[in-house]
């Protein structure tokens, strides 16, 4: 398996869901920001779960919040943490076989809107996915408006960087994975056997997925388009495509 | 069926898709600026489907693209066009009887996120809703954002705001809709049947589907969630549960 060095950065989490959930997953938060005089329900939780881990807190103006603040929606609280590293691969399967479960790995090509990333890593954590893998050429990296997007998930759900997906998509299927693209020109997803260890491809909406790592992939799934447009937003379209693979194996 | 007046905004559309989109569609366009010198593909198409339609060019700097844009994503060409109207619901009633199919709408509860918006109307058009119905209040208008993230959906899926989204389906019901809500305590969408004419609705990932409306649904839907977090982003719920619509639809 390709070897990936994590890596860590300074980071913070804004807004009173992403902060809640960095608290509950046990993540290390170094201090946080609160609006002087807010006071509501998810604000007091906030308070609880501080006092509760020895978390200083710091009652600041809106002026300080806006400014320390990355995306500008901190909804009256900021947390500064030490920021999301990047899991290994071999993390994933790890997970899935403590879980008792046939791998499911999600492989994101040259997505680089960090909201369709949050997006795509909020999916995977509900759909049951082990993993989310992107590319280091290109990707954005897991920045405060990816965890925000990702509403928690990002806390739960490892995300590896490779420096090339197709080179790690042949070491995972020599340890029985087999891939799945999603494009236009495929067979229509319900009729394709998605159980099973699965790793599942989604490309770019302008793009799609690139050649190499297309070819590198064992089925192409189309999913069915009746429309006049072209192509689904990226995170919907991961979405859908996790959702039938869970669909199929429920069944 | 409740009055809804149709609004007209001027309005600009950004980004080669949309403005293209826009011409392919046949709206009715007033005017393009072009970032002076540039001359790839997509532009080229623009220049055509412009000389094609008698539509003025203006070339001009990228600061004056930046000023008229509202999006900061122009990438080079800006379309000023008389704005998206508001549909009627009748309309999308219609539009299904033109197609020979069960009507599909697409209801969205408390959502005032712009890209929100767009990615459902893309969605929409994609898996063959006939339209999508929004409440007049505090929904956010048919803006430039929205018209740019449904990636030209906009020209063809109808959008209508109504005033009362609970009264609406009540008359709805009486043209024989049924409505089905997405909610976490709801029975699981593969054990539904959600063939027939139907309406989804879509509420805010905060809020959830308001009280009045769930009572008003006929069956409420629950997407498996299988990871540590609460909710998938709307867009992408909204794409999960109208892919399974169109699946049942399918079989």
């Amino acid at each position: 398996m390709e070897n990936v060095t994590p890596e860590y950065k300074e980071c913070i989490i804004e807004g009173r869901n992403a902060v809640i959930e960095a608290f509950r997953s046990g993540r290390e938060i170094d201090r946080v920001y609160i609006l002087d005089g807010c006071k509501d329900g998810p604000i007091l939780t906030v308070k609880r779960q501080a006092a509760k881990k020895n978390t200083q807190i710091r009652y600041v103006t809106k002026e300080r919040l806006d400014q320390l603040s990355e995306t500008g929606r901190h909804q009256g609280v900021i947390a500064s943490v030490a920021a999301y590293g990047y899991a290994q691969v071999e993390d994933m399967l790890a997970l899935a076989e403590k879980k008792g479960e046939a791998p499911f790995l999600i492989l994101l090509d040259n997505i680089e809107d960090p909201h369709n990333l949050g997006a795509v890593i909020r999916t995977a954590n509900l759909a049951g996915a082990h993993g989310v893998i992107i590319p280091k050429n290109r990707a954005v990296g897991l920045t405060a408006v990816v965890a925000r997007t990702s509403a928690g998930a990002l806390n739960y759900t490892p995300v590896a960087r490779v420096t090339n997906l197709a080179k790690t998509m042949e070491e995972l299927k020599k340890k029985g994975l087999w891939f799945v693209c999603a494009d236009m020109d495929g067979t229509r997803m319900y009729d394709l056997n998605l159980t099973g260890p699965i790793g599942l491809v989604i490309g770019s909406e302008g793009e799609g997925v690139g050649r190499l790592v297309k070819e590198t992939c064992d089925l192409v799934a189309a999913i069915p388009m009746k429309g006049e447009i072209d192509s689904l937003n990226a995170s919907v379209a991961a979405g859908v495509m996790a959702y039938e693979i869970v669909r199929q194996r429920s069944l």
